[in-house]
């Protein structure tokens, strides 16, 4: 008896579609003939949808989606500054209400020097942890709005709204991943300067942590865990952090190991209340689409990330492991996106 | 006839003390026989004076300050964790509270990679950039709060506030100091998300670009730009960003540039209405206050600041170049906070 999956892919605008096709080759070569069936529906959402039709994200969309198991999303929005665009906001219409209508509470992104990664860093030690970021609240609820627009007097407010119902369940889920992990969890706010929110956030970790005693915690400013992330990113195990921080620091954890095109990402539902979302952490970078210039690598280890998600553990490390050597063995010889693919699906089958 | 400055120094807590009185010496050695005295009065703020006498900011101190022509401070926070300071936030009532009070609109904070000095970054090529960092506005305003505190049913807010006239001057101060830089002026923020706030500062700074054709304008999203401080920080000439996302881009701006030793800042009220004030942008690290192992360059170069902001630029420049000279003679012999500070008076007065 086969299982079925049924997934919704989203390839997006830009290289979205390029590096999708390379992970759902991925995915069909690590799934083909182990009993667990990906029933694929794509969704064409984005930009491109939203010139064509007007529409972002329509319920009907969301009912569709919501029916399925998991999904994978390429990257969307369109060129920047493209005056067809400029009440359009997909980013908020799409992506972020996708995260917040199916309840993504965990921002999943974990940061991995792999041996022949190139990053900046001089001397970087090994780096090896996973930011959880709290996906549904914070300064992105959207509570923001403005009077007297566009003239001397505006005033324009955005209220970040933090709920310990909100936060609980992340950090409950942080420090049960720390548990299985170094054991080591690292909170990070500014509680110095947003007294209420993070002050919330300190003792509610300070709460579960008493549940915890085999996890070490410490806290850190915003700021001073961006010094850390260039200084001494070994320090990290687990990170925790709200939605706005836990935006920055990975794209600076993104950075540090090697370039965004390797960062892999899950906004999940723990609960299976709703289908969880896996997508790379990179943008539609317009600019290169459709030119094979993309590296889907973070695509494809955003595929490991959704077999770990399912519980086809082997599956998601086989992907890894090919991943891993893949980036070892590479040199300065320019492939294409979906030559990368390729070599992966090799490497996946050997 | 000789110019009075009457000069307010707040030495603080930790390793402000130590910095302070070399940052001073350095003041005095670059003023000598110059026609200019600085008057300087001390005022004992910060934890230390908290703990003794349960005042933080007093309306009486604050007066008393405002009638100085200028502040030098420290650093000012106590021991973390330490339970007398459980009610206390230095950091609010005092830091925050002067800034606020003093409108000190401008947060101007240098980062140059000076030869010799050793950052995280493999090749970090030129760095020279200034971020102009709103001061007195957005997420620090301390508009927040929570309801039903420590219950399962909380919720904290905060609430960033943002106006046309708080954004507006500060974005012509960015202008101008691009104008006589090398007319590259980088908006950072996060309008994808935050489209109200991100919204205003967009418009405001096209509006004022359109009088400035001479510099280059772009914008980059905050988690993007964290990218480019570590990927390619020769970018920037001037970022002009709010409040909060000009704390961590300059935390990490420091730690690239060799370390948060080494990073000064001015809170500048370019109006005059109220006196500036001068400030490394570490903090007290009181681990090793009276240890003599801080480094009080960061003080040293936030008098080049406070010199410069009083018209004194000859007399800023000898201590930036005398700071110069001094970290590209740096080997690794360790040298006492005092020694820095003796080395560096010394090249002041060759
Ligand atoms: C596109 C944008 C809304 C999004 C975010 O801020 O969360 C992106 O930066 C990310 O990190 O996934
Ligand atoms: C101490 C703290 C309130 C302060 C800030 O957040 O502005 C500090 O980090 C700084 O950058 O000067």
């Amino acid at each position: 008896m086969s299982r079925v999956v049924k997934l919704a892919v989203i390839p997006g605008d830009g290289i979205g579609p390029e590096v999708v096709a390379e992970a759902v080759k991925v995915l069909d070569a690590v799934t083909a003939g182990s009993g667990v069936e990906f029933e694929k529906t794509p969704f064409s959402l984005g930009a491109a949808r939203y010139l064509e039709t007007g529409d972002t994200l329509t319920d009907a969309d969301l009912a569709a989606i919501g029916e399925h198991d998991a999904i994978l999303l390429g990257a969307v929005g369109g060129v920047p500054g493209d005056p067809r665009l400029k009440d359009a906001n997909i980013e908020r219409g799409l992506l972020l209400k996708l995260r917040f209508e199916l309840d993504h509470y965990v921002n999943l992104r974990p940061s991995k020097l792999y041996p022949g990664a190139a990053g900046p860093l001089a001397d970087p030690g090994d780096i090896d942890f996973v930011v959880v970021r709290e996906g549904t609240e914070g300064p992105y609820v959207g509570n923001g709005g403005s009077i007297r627009r566009g003239t001397p007097h505006e005033v324009a407010n955005e209220t970040s709204v933090n709920t310990a119902y909100g936060i609980e369940r992340v950090v409950r889920y942080a420090f049960s991943l720390a548990g299985r992990r170094r054991k080591k969890l690292t909170l990070v706010h500014k509680t110095n300067v947003l007294v209420h929110a993070g002050g919330m956030w300190k003792r509610i970790v300070d709460a579960v942590a008493s549940e915890h005693p085999e996890v070490d915690v410490d806290y850190l400013h915003v700021d001073a865990a961006t010094i850390f992330l260039v200084t001494n990113p070994s320090r990290f195990d687990v990170i925790v952090t709200d939605n706005l921080f836990g935006d920055i620091l990975t794209d600076l954890a993104g950075a540090v190991t090697g370039g965004i095109g390797l960062a892999a990402s899950g906004n999940i539902n723990p609960d299976g209340a709703f289908p969880s979302m896996f997508e790379p952490v990179h943008g539609s970078a317009p600019d290169i689409a459709g030119t094979q210039k993309a590296d889907p690598t973070a695509a494809i280890l955003s595929v490991a990330l959704l077999l770990d998600h399912l519980g086809l553990t082997d599956e998601a490390a086989r992907v890894t492991r090919a991943v891993e050597d893949d980036i070892a063995g590479r040199d300065a010889t320019p492939r294409s996106t979906a030559q990368i693919g390729d070599a992966i699906v090799d490497r996946v089958q050997a």
